[in-house]
């Protein structure tokens, strides 16, 4: 499983889900650039790992809702941390790079 | 950053580092798997990103060590909570994950 999370939709679709329950429409609108085909197959993904349940309404057409189930609850809080670490220390990050190379040139 | 996090040797060797400093040797000894090519050069990676830091002794031969920077600390108690969480839940995955692919043959 942690490997998934270097993919960076799974760590998108987990961070917006951990906000609450949200129709695929609402999941595609909140993670710019992610297609649907991608959408759905991480959400696919996540489903089969036990961490995202996945709601059919019999309206007309069809709506579809995704929620963390427990056990994703107890993971997507810890990513949210970890996707926030990541932005908070983007900068230092870079900074950090652009040294080593100057230094490792 | 995050997607350095789906490596599995980048998580074990902070979470190794996160008990402490490390000789070479003594990582290489504490991740089992690993080569002294692909230590070499995750250790690079992280030293590169700013999370690690490696001491060069002037000894004969000389020593090397490698501790967590302070950002390194703040990443890597979180990368061992993933990797707790993970072993924790390794069964629970796997069981959703076969029962998924019974309901969806």
């Amino acid at each position: 499983m942690l490997d998934r999370l270097g993919d960076r939709w799974t760590v998108l679709v987990l961070v917006e889900l951990s906000k609450g329950t949200r129709r695929f429409r609402e999941l595609e609108r909140a993670i710019p650039g992610i297609s649907q085909r991608m959408l759905s197959l991480t959400a696919k993904r996540l489903c089969r790992d036990g961490v995202v349940e996945r709601t059919v309404y019999p309206t007309t057409p069809p709506q579809t809702d995704y929620r963390l189930t427990p056990m994703g609850e107890s993971l997507a809080g810890m990513v949210s941390a970890l996707a926030d670490w990541s932005r908070e220390n983007k900068d230092a990050i870079g900074a950090a790079r652009s040294r080593w190379d100057r230094e490792h040139q």
